[in-house]
């Protein structure tokens, strides 16, 4: 597990090394899940990768028919069986040689047979095997998940949509002929029925594991969107200080009374369940007053913690402690303020709210420039080099709307002018008009 | 869910209310469960109680012979059913006059019909039902329950041990003839199979509901203990400082260089698989640096974040921000220093903490004061107006065993002079040396 500046993602065992084995029919989510458990990992800085069989299996035969699952084709099963050998090759190169941590075998494995031979490989290498089966008969869901895999698989790029779903369904019934859920009680397994229903949790044994799990508990597939908006404008922003607990400025509070009508233009329906989250700071708070939902305050969500340097400008910060403002910008993400925090200790800080966020449905979080940072990297899958640096502009409302291969993103800007808070690295500038034309160009193209 | 100081524990939902229904045959830990998951809900400020069904019963029948269990006595069906209705009437009591929030109506519930009056009862009031089953096929810890009970259960008061050991297998025996498990996929239960090995997990709902599954899922029975301790004496201890991130004194430093000595006295045996746990500051690492096992820095172990107040003496406080230091003594738990936290702050973010401790088996934490009050109040039952103002000395080991029914504690001190660091309500006095006729009455007590 990695660590910095003394600090641990959570678990205790430093040499934790585990395979994750998808388990389960086609069209039942599991690459999705995958995805999922890859990108929730690497957030939390823990080294995470899926290898899917079907990749694998296409170098060979890049678009097979469904006969080419028939139980009863031999060289078909020969070359299915050689693609599985070659992913976990690969997979266990990338333990022994890339120090990877947890890996996601993505195939079907629906036979005990396969899984048996996965475990005796797997485990003989020191590397902890879990299954995750995703076992699903909700026929809405699996059918939505075909009519995904015919306009989006490789496997029938090109193809009549019509045929490729017909031949998509074939292959389905082929691999039902031979299919075993998974019940071997001496392997470590979690079992996801339609998705978030019921969940059998087999032998689970250690931390990691453990988190891994409860992420999976907390899926769902109902559609949904986030809003998240930092606070209007406050008066140390005006100032130019960080920080601090402020008042909003007079074009703070005005943003204030303008984001019922953004919420409204960005989709949220006044007879919406939706649940509006602050930080336990003024600036939040007041810039959600008028929002005619329920709230909720969270400490969780109050700004990163600048330590000695709070209430500071950065010109002050970096008279002041000259090695410390460079050593922030040289390594933003792991720059721990004295006495304070850095984006690692945030992101170990947020980790229940994002498990909060998985679980919700509709939900709006106001809180602070850090803060959105981290659970936009988290959403949008942002490496920790360019999570700290991106702009969130202020009186801005970001929509994010999970779809089963991305997450899409929509900008609905309040005419408001405010500051840009944005710092480039090095500047100690004094924050700008963001409407001025020194405006971030970033900002501009992202805004609709 | 109670909010102070503008932070909510957890949930979004400030009006859930819900019942776990516990369901297993006797002598499958269901008590022992329920005592856990009151003890964790209490420390999270959430409001739970435990109604124990067989405690109703005993008004009218208090020493009843396994016969009174038989299907076939109508009497005694009439007499539990009687009993089962007096404690949900007490329940319902609870929820609608002192606005409660978890109750766990603890008895056996072992037929669907019993569960199925249960969830009409109880969800036709707005209140959720979750069924909590302990199964367990365990001989060997089905036996220790039952010697546990036939020692410590008040039916069986003043009676020959071995004949209530038979008659309480007996009784089990009637119960098995209509005992059906959980089944009811329209229902929100948890079934725990030899507790901490296979966990079935059936629509849960929300928040509060998925904490307390996560709870379940990490408990484990296997013997073991907790060793905590704070850090040795550092230079801010002597200098009468709260916060910082100074040195060890040279005294403190020689109670790292005992430390090991001291554990192996305290049980900790050389090749026993033992972690240290320690804060990410200067002095727990100093202290804990002799120790011969794997260590492991947690952020979160951190001592409580006094804010403005870091580097002052209480006399400075005092003298700085009076109104401030009147404030935290009245109302200790919810006091927040400004641009810090308070104890309440500290629980939510120990939450992590006491899970993995929970999950873990042996384990040392060598952390801070006010952390150390956190851990010993949830493993100690000690309520909230209590635990701010623990007496918790330096240069002492305080090893704590969870057992069936309460947890022992044993403290280990060592043979160091240091400051006692502990303030009495109200006083800025310096801190005194512990070992001069001045020490605190209850660390002499407690100590061992």
């Amino acid at each position: 597990m990695p660590r910095t500046n003394g600090t641990v993602v959570g678990t205790q065992v430093e040499d934790t090394r585990i395979c994750v084995v998808m388990v389960g029919l086609p069209a039942r989510g599991k690459s999705l899940i995958a995805g999922k458990i890859v990108r929730y990992l690497r957030w939390l800085s823990v080294d995470a990768r899926s290898f899917n069989v079907g990749t694998y299996r296409r170098q060979d035969t890049p678009q097979p028919t469904a006969d080419f699952f028939d139980i009863n084709n031999k060289e078909g099963e020969r070359m299915r069986r050689a693609a599985a050998e070659a992913a976990v090759k690969d997979m266990l190169k990338w333990f022994s040689q890339e120090k990877g941590t947890v890996a996601i075998l993505d195939a079907t494995n629906s036979t005990r047979a396969r899984r048996k031979w996965l475990a005796q490989t797997i485990s003989s290498r020191g590397i902890e095997v879990m299954f995750v089966e995703s076992k699903c008969d909700d026929e809405d869901l699996i059918m939505s998940n075909i009519m995904e895999v015919k306009t989006t698989s490789p496997d029938y790029r090109g193809q009549d949509p019509e045929a490729a779903a017909r031949d998509f369904r074939d292959r389905i019934r082929n691999y039902e002929k031979v299919y075993e859920t998974i019940t071997e009680t001496d392997y470590t397994y979690v079992k996801l029925i339609n998705v978030g229903t019921q969940v059998v949790i087999n032998c689970i044994q250690d931390y990691l594991q453990s988190r891994i799990v409860y992420f999976l508990m907390n899926l769902h597939i109902k559609p949904r969107s986030i809003w998240l908006s930092r606070h209007g404008e406050s008066m140390y922003n005006l100032a130019g200080k960080i920080g601090g607990d402020a008042d909003l400025s007079p074009r703070g509070m005005r943003y204030g009374e303008v984001l019922p009508e953004l919420c409204r233009q960005s989709g949220i329906l006044p007879q919406q369940g939706i649940t509006v989250w602050t930080s336990t700071m003024k600036r939040t708070i007041q810039t959600a007053q008028h929002l005619p939902y329920n709230k909720l305050q969270w400490k969780a969500l109050d700004e990163l913690d600048s330590g000695t340097c709070d209430g500071l400008t950065y010109e002050e910060i970096e008279e002041q402690f000259p090695e410390d403002f460079k050593a922030r910008d040289d390594d933003k993400y792991n720059y721990r303020y004295r006495g304070g925090e850095s984006y690692r200790d945030l992101v170990i800080r947020l980790e229940p709210i994002i498990m909060e966020m998985e679980r919700q449905e509709n939900v709006m979080v106001v809180t602070h420039q850090a803060v959105i940072r981290c659970i936009y990297a988290y959403f949008m899958n942002v490496p920790q080099d360019r999570s700290p640096w991106m702009e969130i502009p202020l009186h801005t409302v970001i929509k994010l709307t999970p779809k089963a291969y991305g997450t899409k993103e929509e900008r609905f800007k309040a005419n408001i002018p405010a500051v840009s808070t944005f710092r480039p690295k090095y500047s100690s500038a004094k924050h700008q008009e963001a409407d001025s034309p020194d405006v971030n160009e970033l900002s501009v193209k992202m805004s609709i």
